[in-house]
């Protein structure tokens, strides 16, 4: 709770200004809409403790590498999206003085996110050193309808004095940053303009030659009437800006309307790209601030119809999944396939707003049951789009014949992780790439995918595991040697259970599908296996062998398999004979103690468990939960949500609500301490995961949807809604279950495994609490 | 053979420029004396390709660490003994233009190491652009006995032109070091000053204080006759020169003596380093030239008498041999404990001059044999003294209790090395600076060390091990988790045999000396114990228990240890498997390919079967050695030396050849294409091991020498000598052995395991050819 934000449904809402927390609070109050997005950093200067960040979707620089010690193989850059143009300034002098909240003494302060609309406001007022006070409102947000356009109203009011104000808008991208390998300025100036209308600035990284394109309009009121003031401009290097000044008596108040346009060499063609620029500023400056905010307040409204989770009797829970939720939807809208979700969005500088196997083991279930299929198919089309960079890739790493091994981190589909251990050894990433086509397929029941895109990845990574796996005299079996598992607390390890698991699951599937496509589409399977060179006999007797004959580590004494071979040399001990002053390990540990120590960052066996539920029984599960949980420290965001799923899985709702608790508030409590970075993105759609999933029992079973459904003590109810093929569902919990079919056909949907039609447009409702959910 | 160098008994000889090679004979040309090295840069202007070089001995910069991803426990920073001053320096103009062998036509250009005397000569002819002829030679050494002093002759004579010489010499601290993590300039200017008589720069380290004082003195000579001429003088920041002015008519010579004193803040303290400096000067400038050099040589002279190896039928053996022993007596010359030996020496930047565990396994027996008791000694009391660093060392770890890990990477006991498979995890380290101990002792027989500095040393590693070994419950044998052997081809493996095998000796060793200690010296022992907070009974019954239930990776099948736990799982192929187009795999393969591979870098199981040989049977050596040789591809410089003595101790002679050929010429050679790096100076001791462990069969028996001489077949005769205890003896080999006992009393040796006593200079001759050498 180090951040002390109050309760509310729909509102984050920092009471008092906490420039210690600043940084925090700019990550908490971050605004985007999918194409561009911006920290919650101040409108007018401030010489205080800061992260400005303002970014735009896609464009990134290949920031040169930096190692300790090089090794073969290794990117020559990492990809990060980078800060870009602050279009959002205005400085504000009173009677000459600057106004800057460090300098200032500060009556009141609140800043309110209203996550049902969409925008961040702030209030705040302020005595100068001059003695001037002021009061000031913003607003701001960035449009989900015009998604090149953000809008500003700023207003400012004179409470005890009479004087002259000037209003500063501008665009400045004469700004780096923090995290530059080698401090580089990433950014160069094209072209810049500036007349009473508009300002223009058309920016150029100095790599890979992206533009991104910014204009800025202004318009000034005082008590409500438009202001025609003499506008004096400013221009210097990479900067434009406006100044108007405006005699203000005291209780006047004076707004300024900052209209901005930041368009991307990845949305416009180069000869366009100004005068495109230009001509949306002028539309939405036409359309004026009113009526934009109107039309994104509603957009937002129709997302949450769809998108929204409503909690009774939680306000913090409540308050925690929906600002999940819209972070979610702020970082990702599925219209470009060029596009990821990077994890932390566009709310930090760090991970470079790059792509991690995250999108397809936690964030693709939550776009795909919300956004539904063409956002899902686009999150997989990504992946399609990438297959050559992946086989180039593996080309690197020494494999042959197509095998395709997909980054670790990834902007444009080459790697950018520099770390041997992750880069060239974490290869399960590449499970949950083929895994991800299995889950969309069977969730969205486009089987036409698999035909025409799925297969040809499933074939590269296939081949990739087929060449990875080698024989081992020793054990007369198949072995995976030499790899990471989703637990990096280990590193180098032999036969990682989950990575073994996943591979020969991917071939099985990769076989299962080249059949049924060979006797359904045989057409398109000569196509496609001419297309890849595919010796039908010759790879698959390969894979057939290492599936019958792969090794799996297995311990007889505690009937569980084992994370790796070795595994139980470890210490016997678990996470609850560890000092808490030691925790979190990995701040206070040297990495040989985390490595040697039987501790777990995050699910690795139970990560293969949970992804083939329907292999194990029940006992099964139990089994390995309490073996796994027990010396799990959960110290990655994404650890919690898979075990609080099992652990509804298994009956156990106390643990598993309590897990779900370190992932719902994550950032809003800064459990971590590390929100001043930016927020978790990615883990929050672990938190959707494990509301539906969990709680709910959500699964697919047949090509129906199937329910479970528990519900914490604390809750008097929660809903969610849930797209599934033709049909959009609202799933509601208190004692019963009541699923109403919102809009789609009848659908037959299975609950507590027993079948149950719902009428289109209507519902169903069943007692839950005599049940025995969990089997 | 990139180099091309001729094949000459003493001399290294570069016949013609090769600007495309010249960092490479730079490196290969390099001077030192213990105190200070220079590179075989040229004295005049050289704007082509070059790598200066100049350091002095403990003068280091701890440069701030650069790493892609930051783990606990990291350094700080990596120490590197820095490029300093430029003392060699001498502009030459001629008719006002510059002496630039990049920019002249090369007449003739022949550059000499004269390894008999120590000193490096160039003679050079060049036509100017300006179409003048010049004849230059140069000749420079770093006394071995003024060992603050340089001295440089160079003369210069007109070939086809009268002209106004201008002869420039200059002392320039504005130098950089090429690896610098963040481009910093390491020095900075504390004093300068300039008179007709000297020239003085003191120079201080941005970090850490240290200074070096230097002091020039110039002399000038035409035609053998002493010049006075008004020298003018230049200051500019951190350089100042003297410009001598002479008009020489054709075939006229002039020669410039150039006196130049390095003293350092490590040797002389700040009030005195200036009037020090200069006191030096003068004497050496008074003892002259030709004095000087003459010292210089006949000191050298006496290092060979007791050192040189000699080799009959092989020059390329013998120029290889020497060049080793005189780069190796060029980098530490053992008087000042505070020093070491960096794996590069004063011969380059990588590695930046800090000490590796190269010194304990590799450097000490050269040095023990060769140089005697007080310089093995020192480098012994170099680790002693760095105890309190390696408990803290091991503190950041997480170890207590008086634990010690030394460092991997170190210039004052702090660990530099920042990759955590190596930092962290390449702990055998440790055991190779106890084993050094029992080294030093078993041939030296200063029992006396080991009471009063050797236990307390021994203690502090056995504590380190005995936390760092922990208990398998399923294999319910003590095991070792996450370390990386001497073959850095694999990270984090568990069980290394190595680690295992060296960490039970040093606990072993460890208790059998507590237990003499107490026996023999019960007050030495309880000062210790209180000292140290020693448990005897606590501490000594774990050691116990852990030396009784040391878990070893075995094969049945192969009856070899094995290298880890599952390296039997590898594939099962061997070095003769490779494409050759392949290697070196370092530079081929990916590094996880690496590392899953079975592929060796270096001596692992060997080095522990070369370390405890008397444990082990012939077939038990000759069956690790097959094993392991075949799947060892010696990509480390200390690789072939330890299999060549152990290829020899076979029977293997052929095999044995064939490794040494592989280290003994390693940079005359430039096998590997890293000589422009700097030289191989600890691999260098290998090879003089090779010839004296190797073919020599020297070891140390029941307190005595023994030898099992062998010879390689192209061979007429090898010769070397080795101090043991107190007695110097020289080992010819040819068909026969004939030991002679050069100084001290009687003494019995043992060859081929007979004890042979051979009296005061007098010799023993064994005909050897009809023996059958090695068991």
């Amino acid at each position: 709770m180090s951040l002390n934000l109050e309760y509310y449904d729909w509102l984050i809402v920092e009471d008092g200004f906490h420039p210690e927390k600043n940084r925090e609070m700019e990550s908490i109050f971050s605004l985007g809409n999918g194409k561009m997005g911006q920290r919650g950093n101040f409108e007018e200067a401030y010489s205080g403790d800061s992260l400005q960040g303002s970014y735009i979707a896609g464009v990134y620089y290949p920031d040169k590498t930096r190692v300790g010690w090089w090794k073969n193989g290794y990117p020559d850059y990492f990809a990060k999206v980078i800060n870009a143009i602050n279009w959002i300034g205005i400085d504000i002098l009173i009677d000459g003085e600057k106004l800057d909240l460090a300098k200032c003494e500060i009556i009141d302060f609140r800043r309110t996110l209203n996550m049902q609309e969409g925008n961040l406001e702030r209030k705040f007022s302020v005595k100068l050193p001059n003695g001037n006070i002021v009061s000031v409102q913003s607003i701001r947000f960035l449009s989900i309808v015009d998604t090149s356009a953000g809008a500003i109203k700023y207003s400012i009011k004179a409470e005890n004095f009479e004087g002259e104000i000037s209003l500063i808008p501008y665009l400045d991208l004469d700004v780096k940053n923090e995290d530059a390998n080698y401090n580089e300025v990433f950014w160069e100036e094209e072209h810049q303009e500036i007349s009473d209308e508009t300002a223009m600035i058309l920016g150029k990284t100095k790599k890979l030659d992206f533009r991104v394109c910014s204009a800025m309009h202004s318009e000034i009121y005082k008590n409500g009437s438009q202001q025609e003031i003499p506008a004096e401009n400013i221009k210097k290097p990479k900067y434009v800006a406006t100044t108007y000044k405006v005699l203000l008596k005291q209780n006047e108040e004076l707004s300024l309307y900052k209209y901005v346009i930041n368009n991307s060499s990845l949305d416009h063609p180069l000869s366009d790209i100004k005068k495109n620029t230009s001509s949306q500023l002028k539309y939405v400056v036409k359309k004026g601030f009113e009526q934009m905010l109107r039309e994104h307040k509603e957009a937002w409204a129709a997302k949450w119809r769809e998108s929204d989770i409503k909690i009774e009797g939680d306000t913090a829970a409540q308050q925690g999944i929906r600002f999940n939720i819209f972070h979610l939807y702020q970082t990702y809208t599925g219209e470009d396939e060029r596009l990821n979700i990077g994890p932390k969005g566009f709310t930090g500088e760090k991970y470079g707003g790059s792509t991690y196997w995250d999108t397809e083991a936690y964030a693709l279930p939550f776009y795909m049951s919300t956004a539904g299929k063409e956002v899902a198919r686009n999150l997989l089309l990504y992946r399609y789009r990438h297959l050559g960079k992946a086989i180039e890739n593996a080309e690197k790493l020494g494999f042959k014949n197509g095998a395709a091994l997909y980054p670790m981190v990834t902007m444009n589909g080459e790697e950018c992780h520099n770390e041997w251990e992750i880069t060239f050894e974490e290869i399960h990433r590449n499970g949950a790439i083929a895994y991800a086509i299995f889950n969309y397929i069977r969730h969205t029941g486009d089987t036409g995918y698999m035909a025409d895109f799925g297969l040809e990845v499933l074939i590269g990574i296939s081949r990739f595991w087929s060449q990875r796996i080698s024989y081992s005299g020793d054990k007369q079996k198949y072995v995976m040697l030499g790899v990471t598992g989703p637990n990096e607390y280990e590193n180098n390890v032999n036969n990682n259970w989950y990575t073994n698991t996943i591979a020969v699951w991917t071939l099985e599937y990769t076989l299962q599908n080249l059949k049924s496509l060979k006797k359904n589409h045989p057409e398109k399977y000569t196509a496609l296996i001419e297309k890849l060179h595919f010796n039908p006999e010759k790879e698959t007797s390969r894979w057939e062998d290492i599936i019958q004959n792969m090794y799996f580590p297995w311990s007889p004494e505690f009937k569980v398999f084992l994370q790796q071979d070795g595994y139980l040399d470890k210490e016997d001990v678990t996470v609850k004979d560890l000092d808490p002053d030691e925790r979190p390990l990995n701040q206070h540990w040297s990495w040989d103690r985390i490595l040697r120590s039987p501790f777990i960052k995050q699910a690795d066996v139970l990560q293969g468990i949970y992804f083939f539920e329907d292999k194990y029984d029940t006992e099964t599960i139990k089994r390995h939960f309490r073996f796994y949980e027990s010396r799990t420290v959960h110290e990655s965001s994404l650890s919690a949500c898979v075990h609080a799923i099992l652990a509804a899985r298994i009956n156990n709702m106390n643990l598993s609500y309590e897990l779900y608790l370190r992932t719902s508030r994550l950032d809003l409590d800064d459990y971590n301490r590390e929100v001043k970075e930016g927020l978790h993105i990615t883990s929050m759609a672990g938190t959707w995961m494990t509301i539906v999933e969990g709680f709910g029992g959500m699964r697919v079973k047949n090509g129906m949807l199937s329910f479970y459904p528990q519900i914490p003590e604390k809750w008097v109810s929660y809903s969610f809604n849930v797209r599934f093929r033709g049909n959009l569902l609202n799933i509601l919990v208190n004692e019963h279950i009541i699923i109403t079919n919102k809009t789609g056909d009848k659908i037959k949907v299975l609950v507590f495994d027993k079948a149950r039609e719902i009428e289109k447009e209507s519902g169903i409702s069943i007692h839950i609490s005599s049940m025995n959910p969990a089997g």
